[in-house]
């Protein structure tokens, strides 16, 4: 696969639906280096998850019937955002866990939502049923190469405003954001996997030399608690050598409560769970490693406004 | 007064002390034209009155007794911070009004705070009786020179940000946001002056041809309810003929939602009323316009995490 053909021609595809999200350099988050941060929670939908929607209904031929997929909430609500925007059909399986806020999201964007009992892999079933039953296209949040492409968007786009030699840290939870920024990085930059010690599948794949399940729980867990990292993922993962730091829920919500009392970024969890990993201590950057950090969802619950 | 040098000289002053806000193309917002966002609500303490503070303190001999300041609560916890990070002494005088966030906000900085049953007026009145009593330096929130000039370096650092030639939307309490930014525009560029319909003094003072007082309320008091513009902003508002909007309650709380719905941008009232007068219809742009909106605080009640 080439990889960063794949991504250059995804940004030029989807490049008039999504955001370019901006970054900055945060110097007030109780550290004693400062942090360049990509505000990808900006994007449509409050999560990256729009650009590999937008370029998996842009590069496949949409069947009538539309598109189904299942989703803790990020994901489902951009295929329907990206499904609205380009005049498909979209159903979108989600489970409860995913909670009032982001079932209030996909109802907006007018899709056919259907909240499944249980967890993640409940949902996931009911969205195969649907797909054999409709012939409508499953797109999947993690582990296929055009949602992977479509992230992998995301790093494409930061070197292009100007992000230098510095270590990325990304959180992890089916693996498809990573995933695309090694995808796009290629092994030329450090990047750093940031998953929940509650939900960890890529740190135990890693550590067990092959995908496993995993049991998944935590604040973060609705955006990350996918119980088994993608193929896609775990394959880069294992080439590059990639570093995997998991972080303590309490140090999860610390950093949430830093990113709004310092720069009023009101994130989700998981959009604050890459950086955990330093204000909680558990990454120590050497002397003089510049540091980045992906945030990369908003969707918290409740919605405080609207 | 040399307006432009002053504003590029306080820019040098105080770049290490406060974040250069990002700016980015927003196109969710339910309107048939994008809109360049520049959110000044991600600097330090939530505002842009960060810069002011700063300018203040390092272009003037602080005395031992420290700073003084009376504030609806954005104004006052940018003096606190800025008084924190160089090694001042504060007194914050705030008006009931200013609310638990807002407080609480000010209390995290260490400074002296006094809750003043009443409204700003009344706050003002015990600060100035603090300035008399202790020798402390009053740091005006709008009307005072340094604090325009601090003001200013807004638009200076988003035309080095590569803003066109927009037409750039300002919210409007006491005058000093759109005072620096007139001052450092000096006519060249069309800045819309916008104002709840619940508290315009700018509006009043140019119907009038002088600064008069006005009834001050609505979800947007604590931020931008001064009873009286500032002479300053009065004066360079007469000279460039600036063109003043004013917006319903409604219309402002209609635009804080979008910019949550949209973007995970959540900001207090004053920060989504310049949008107000686009997304309430208030203004209507002109073909081929271009449009930027400053969102200039996110300090919203009640505190959503932390």
């Amino acid at each position: 696969m080439q990889w960063k053909t794949e991504i250059d021609t995804a940004r030029n595809r989807i490049a008039k639906y999504v955001v370019q999200t901006p970054v900055f350099q945060s110097s007030g988050l109780g550290l004693d280096f400062p942090i360049e941060l990509k505000l990808e929670h900006l994007q449509h939908t409050g999560s990256f998850k729009a650009r590999g929607a937008f370029n998996t209904l842009l590069s496949t031929n949409v069947p009538a019937a539309g598109v189904v997929a299942a989703s803790g909430g990020n994901h489902g609500a951009a295929v329907a955002y990206a499904a609205r925007s380009l005049g498909h059909r979209a159903s979108i399986f989600v489970p409860e866990l995913a909670g009032p806020a982001k079932i209030a999201l996909i109802e907006r964007t007018g899709a056919d939502l259907t909240v499944v009992p249980g967890e993640y892999a409940d949902a996931m079933a009911q969205a195969q049923s649907h797909e054999a039953s409709s012939g409508a296209m499953q797109v999947h949040a993690y582990d296929a190469s055009a949602t992977v492409v479509g992230q992998g968007t995301v790093l494409a786009e930061w070197d292009a405003q100007g992000l230098a030699d510095h270590t990325v840290f990304i959180a992890v939870g089916g693996g498809g954001l990573i995933a695309g920024a090694m995808a796009w990085a290629q092994g030329a930059r450090k990047i750093i996997a940031v998953e929940p010690e509650t939900s960890c599948a890529l740190a135990q794949a890693r550590h067990s030399g092959t995908p496993v399940d995993v049991a998944v729980s935590g604040v973060a867990a609705n955006a990350l608690g996918a119980r088994r990292i993608g193929k896609i993922c775990f394959e880069l993962a294992q080439q590059q050598d990639i570093a995997c730091v998991t972080v303590p829920d309490e140090a999860i919500v610390d950093a949430q409560t830093r990113l709004w009392q310092a720069h009023r970024l009101l994130v989700e969890p998981a959009g604050a769970c890459a950086l955990a990993a330093l204000t909680g201590g558990a990454y120590k950057p050497a002397r003089g490693e510049k540091i980045a950090v992906l945030v990369c969802g908003g969707n918290i619950a409740p919605d405080p406004v609207g």
